[in-house]
């Protein structure tokens, strides 16, 4: 089974790699964008058993940091 | 318009992180996981008339490197 993982920051947490990103597409003179944050994806292969808990279970103790960060779990089908 | 684009390491180029991931779940105990690869989101804000050609350009010039990873342009929505 395939899952994406969607690891972001929360809202209000400063984002550096955001900030200094946006400022480089302003510079390539990319006007229009308003705001980027940077977010982490996993993408995994796991057996076709596992559970949510578990999945969620793994968020919490090692792919997120919970305290800034959000993680959404998206299924992508069984491969 | 908020935009996601999704970058991700080709097939076949190695990704020590993922590995890294990989062996840190498994030394949690989760011995279902097969494979791990980690990836890069950017979440953007940008003006509502921003083309898909623009936002191709600004994955080709500046957030992916497509030499070795691939990217994926995925609108969330007007926001």
């Amino acid at each position: 089974m395939k899952v994406r993982i969607h690891v972001s920051l929360k809202p209000g947490v400063l984002d550096p790699q955001g900030r200094a990103v946006h400022h480089a597409l302003e510079g390539l003179g990319y006007d229009g964008v308003k705001d980027v944050r940077i977010g982490r994806q996993v993408e995994m292969d796991v057996a076709d058993d596992t559970g949510d808990a578990a999945l969620d279970e793994m968020c919490r103790r090692l792919l997120a940091n919970t305290v800034i960060e959000d993680y959404r779990i998206e299924k992508v089908g069984v491969a």
